[in-house]
């Protein structure tokens, strides 16, 4: 039986499985608390409340004086009226309005009188240009809901509220296990049949812009025990553990034996292209992943597997992906029976809708994902679009 | 005469004046070598070419044998060919195909024979199956442009292309002095009359999205020597300085001769709303802006003053803005003379086009801001939109 002919798990059924068997397992981020000046791009693990109301006191708004409304209520250009030096006090914008004080008579309408009085030349009702205690932000009032991103503005509404620190939810830590006899780290030429390890590099970025810490592991050989070695610690280690699956036919068996022994495969072998020689399984409360090594393929399995647990581990928030309709300048054939993600590059962008290129080379070529510009899923069941067909792809970068 | 009624630049006008002034004075980014494995995110310096070819070897895309064509040509399943052990080398894939050898034949169509030979059952052209060496790149291809951000794809196809260091652009520093005696750091509650500062904290996230170092400096009291030894300081230390301009009347003169005294002076007081009492300056070839106090003018103009300088730096390079069209809820008046920058937040996003209001709230409200989903430009000359118009919003966050 050749691994095209085995069974193949469609990818939503393979993440609905591991979804249910980390939720059953207790997975869940951990929660941490960090100084608010330093948490802009955390996620809330909790509702965050003010502590303080915003302004914490009645603010004068203007520059000029507090005085109390009476007083001044028949004061005009042509009747002034003079305040003696307790009944008023000169004020900058942001000064307290005391509470003998119930109004703010700006700068421009007082003339300075002799013996420390001052000349008011314009009526002000009560509370004019005062800000009052908790106008912004009231004390208990909620900031931010749990699960939430912390922007730079909700930095500052916290700080003003009073809160000096905020319980986040951890960030996932995520090893990646490189493995291949074939494969050596970046910085030497290499000879012929070695390969350069790229895909550590590529993964942890792209891990990274998903708000996951990384921990890249020394490339393992293709030996049981190493291999076993190697999963141990980083299983010890992370919350997630990736492990590559190998490219050609098989190797993806003998990782799968790994995690078998380990912990529990739900899925071996997908049907998405690229992406068949995946390994979808856990142990305890942590997904193990088996990647598949073409890079393509790599990079589509982190995007749909990884990225949506991730989603997971942050409840659900996640960076808003973004989509766009594009007519096909080229059709593109696809097996029915796998979901396939065909990259696709502009051909001219500010046509409407834009006119968008199938790519035609396979999941070996990174310089061909790095120029794409977009992704199509082209779903199970469907066989392909013809050119000029319209379609939703997801913008890339 | 009041500050309403003082000239006040236009934005661009402002940005313009700051644009040509730096150009003159020399203003670029500098550059550095960084190892491309620690590259994502920054922004190439120069043209990146690959230093290999992609594959580097020709290589097998299946596990199979490699052999000649011509010795397979007459194979099928009832007429297997035979051949002897220096007729063929059993490969996996990505093992290479020496040059004695034109093509591969996938391990489905061999059948092991007797004393070392193996049967082949289809004949294959030559060719096949063979990944040849540049096929994916080519040594010498132009990888990237100059001025484009390093992507995680970016980053795989430099290291395979043998590319071990990059030259970037260097990160702007950019310094931020808060100022006022009436400001105390985050962590105590503050008296009557104290503002705890949050600008610093907001100022500096936003900077940091924005790919910026930032130097946050200590609260500086209004005293112009104090002030002008924190400006000399900072202006020895980082590429732009940003300078708390005050939010009051007459506090952004204060500011406005520190920085006439260290610098020059390109426009006091723009046309726009927030946003008035901000300073456009520069000393030699590194950006002085006075920032108002006001939290969301602040925040204003960090996008629409700061942020085109740091584009600048950048060459052009800049995340892409996102806009919307919405239909408003409520109209909203605006002063032609002035630029406004309103905020909106949704009403129902899921209606089409999508329902906003805009707000009333003052400048001086953070948590006003955090909630906006969005920022409607009012262009000079528009007195403002009424309740239904289709207008144009960006994104926020």
């Amino acid at each position: 039986m050749t691994s095209e002919q085995k069974e193949r798990t469609p990818l939503n059924e393979a993440l609905k499985k591991l979804t249910v068997a980390l939720c059953e397992q207790g997975f869940a981020a951990g929660t941490e608390t960090v100084s608010v000046t330093e948490s802009a791009g955390r996620i809330t693990a909790v509702p965050v409340r003010a502590a303080l109301n915003v302004p914490h006191y009645d603010a004068s708004a203007m520059d000029g004086i507090t005085t109390r409304a009476e007083l001044v209520r028949s004061a005009s250009d042509s009747h002034p009226v003079t305040l003696s030096a307790d009944q008023y006090t000169v004020v900058d914008t942001g000064d307290p309005v005391t509470e003998k004080h119930d109004t703010v008579v700006m700068k421009e309408y007082t003339l300075p009188g002799d013996g420390g009085t001052i000349q008011v030349t314009r009526a002000v009702p009560q509370g004019k240009n005062i800000r009052p205690t908790g106008e912004d932000i009231k004390a208990g009032e909620e900031l931010l809901e749990a699960y939430v991103r912390i922007t730079p503005a909700a930095v500052g509404a916290m700080i003003a509220g009073g809160v000096n620190e905020v319980s986040v939810l951890k960030r996932p830590v995520i090893g990646f296990i490189p493995t291949g006899d074939e494969i050596i780290p970046p910085g030497r030429a290499p000879a012929p049949g070695e390969i350069t390890d790229f895909n550590s590099s590529v993964f942890a970025a792209m891990l990274r812009e998903w708000q996951a810490d990384v921990r890249l592991y020394p490339i393992t050989p293709d030996k049981k025990d190493l291999l076993q070695t190697a999963l141990a610690k980083a299983l010890d280690e992370c919350d997630f553990v990736l492990l590559g699956a190998g490219s050609s036919t098989g190797r993806d068996d003998y990782t799968v034996e790994i995690i078998a022994q380990t912990g529990t495969v739900l899925a071996h072998g997908l049907a998405v292209k690229p992406g068949r020689p995946t390994i979808v399984g856990y142990k305890d409360a942590k997904p193990l992943i088996g990647i598949p090594g073409y890079p393509v393929a790599g990079v589509i399995i982190l995007r749909e597997v990884v990225k949506p647990v991730i989603d997971l581990w942050y409840h659900g928030w996640a960076e808003p992906r973004c989509y766009c309709d594009v007519a096909l300048a080229e059709g593109i054939k696809s097996k029915p029976h796998l979901e396939e993600f065909a990259r696709v590059h502009f051909a001219e962008e500010d046509a409407d809708p834009p006119l968008a290129v199938p790519h035609q080379r396979g999941s070996g070529s990174i310089s061909e994902y790095m120029r794409s510009d977009g992704i199509l899923r082209i779903p199970v069941g469907c066989d392909g679009y013809a050119a000029g067909d319209v379609v939703t792809i997801e913008l890339l970068d």
